[in-house]
């Protein structure tokens, strides 16, 4: 018998690579949160089985499994909404986060949990690159709830005796990813359109799905009561112009982006990673920058059939 | 047309306190939480009207009023209920704090809140009295779900430009206090029986809930966006043995209690208030600890017929 592995939001971006990685390690793979797919697209992605559901106890409990490893990669997924929105923030982020808890509390007291928290932790951050010791001062409701969620966590890991572990995830991407940064960007450029948000100015630490996965699945080995943090990025920060003006050049079009300078709400400046304790565990990241870029245009070009 | 109070739990000891004092104030009081009662009862405790059911936010926007001050004093109760059901705890206090924030937000952003959160947030103390800048380190669900509270009301505040302010109440009691150690001690008392659990050298920090109430309603004057946090004590640390020695006396029993030994799961050694911080406020507490025994041994007479 294989070791049971429970994913939330396993039909989410990080989700499904991190399910797929998992599979692929002779997980036995379930998967519950929103989304439906196909049985075929689904295994595609390691997944065994797949209960679509809001994250509560009683869903948990109802899907019968008692899992070594929890991934609870559910959750609320942009500083904006959670803008206009907060409580549905909340509930998405932190009510779901105490579902999980709950649930391993009281079913499978035994088994490993990662939680998958946001770099939106430090908010407007003092020295970089940032440390896991960092001051926490979220700029917004999703990095706010995020924390909120990390502390339920440590709390319950603390208080119960239970396996935990946190990785903070920088700027996340890869093939597949049909929102954010990579996304718009790439869109507009199709459309010939050059203006873009913000000053191009502002860094972020990009790091590709298939390395974000690897490292939660590392997280595992280092879990316990103490619930380390490790921060998830590639420990290098691109100006989002040069993330803009590489895809120009992989979309092959001559122009060039224009930045309009407004700020967006909730989005602190700048982003970059310490990744020396994830490092310590033996995770590298392997897919820089340019090559994740590369991957993703080629991918998107393929998707939106300009090959 | 008076100013518009809404007290959340105002059924509970210290809600119905803070609402009979806030009506003495000249303020409108209306109060949603768990608990029946008759007109005449309610209204002898300043509250205009009562809405029985749970803090949420469908029930908060159908009270049809937009309060001036919120005083959310809804929430769980006990530490030992906390440990046994945390996930329960967490609702009533961390959830039902979030559908208020978002009543605050949505509905009345001008409004003043106070958060009456809990010295548990502190847990197993360093240094003594403590300050409100002490490390956190809850013992229990409770205080860990308390501390989460005060995250969101701080949170929210900063993010949304709300007004606020966090009490830590240390342990309050008053007549008509059907539950924690005095009324234990006194029943048992009464029963001629001597035996406590503890070592009766654990130390706690009492404040008569009349001053509590007063110490809230001061608050609400240094509420602001930065979210100030005080200390509600009386700035003295009182052996549980002289508690239940003195209620021996006020009682009238020759006997003395015996202490067990055991300890309390979740319950920290020693409590005492730095109250530096609400003193600055012009707030002093104004019955001691042996006048507020003697109080409470009048009512407990009474209320059990021994007069």
């Amino acid at each position: 018998m294989t070791d049971i592995a429970l994913v939330t939001g396993a039909h989410g971006s990080i989700g499904r690579n991190v399910a797929v990685t998992l599979a692929h390690q002779g997980w036995t793979v379930h998967g519950i949160g929103h989304g439906g797919w196909g049985a075929e697209e689904r295994r595609s992605w390691g997944i065994e089985s797949w209960t679509e559901s809001d994250i509560s106890l009683a869903e948990l409990r109802s899907l019968d499994i008692r899992p070594d490893i929890i991934v609870h990669c559910a959750g609320s997924g942009s500083v904006g909404a959670s803008i206009s929105d907060p409580h549905q923030d909340f509930h998405r982020t932190v009510s779901a986060t105490a579902c999980v808890l709950e649930f391993m509390r009281s079913e499978c007291p035994q088994a490993t949990l990662v939680y998958p928290s946001s770099a939106a932790v430090y908010g407007i951050a003092e020295h970089f690159p940032i440390r896991e010791d960092a001051a926490l001062r979220p700029a917004s409701p999703y990095g706010a709830h995020k924390r909120q969620a990390e502390d339920l966590v440590r709390d319950h890991a603390r208080l119960f005796n239970l396996n935990a572990a946190v990785v903070r995830l920088f700027s996340i991407y890869g093939e597949g990813f049909r929102k954010q940064l990579l996304w718009d960007a790439c869109r507009r450029i199709c459309a010939d359109e050059t203006e873009f948000f913000g000053t191009g100015l502002e860094t972020r630490d990009w790091l590709h799905v298939s390395d974000a996965a690897k490292l939660m699945i590392r997280a595992a080995d280092h879990a316990g009561p103490h619930c380390p943090v490790a921060n998830g990025g590639f420990g290098v920060a691109v100006t989002v112009a040069d993330i803009v003006g590489e895809l120009f050049d992989l979309m092959g079009k001559n122009d060039r982006p224009v930045f309009c300078g407004t700020e967006r709400q909730g989005d602190p400046r700048d982003y970059q990673a310490d990744i020396s304790r994830a490092m310590a565990w033996g995770w590298r990241p392997s897919v820089d920058w340019r090559a994740g870029l590369s991957r993703y245009a080629t991918w998107f070009r393929k998707e939106c059939g300009l090959e």
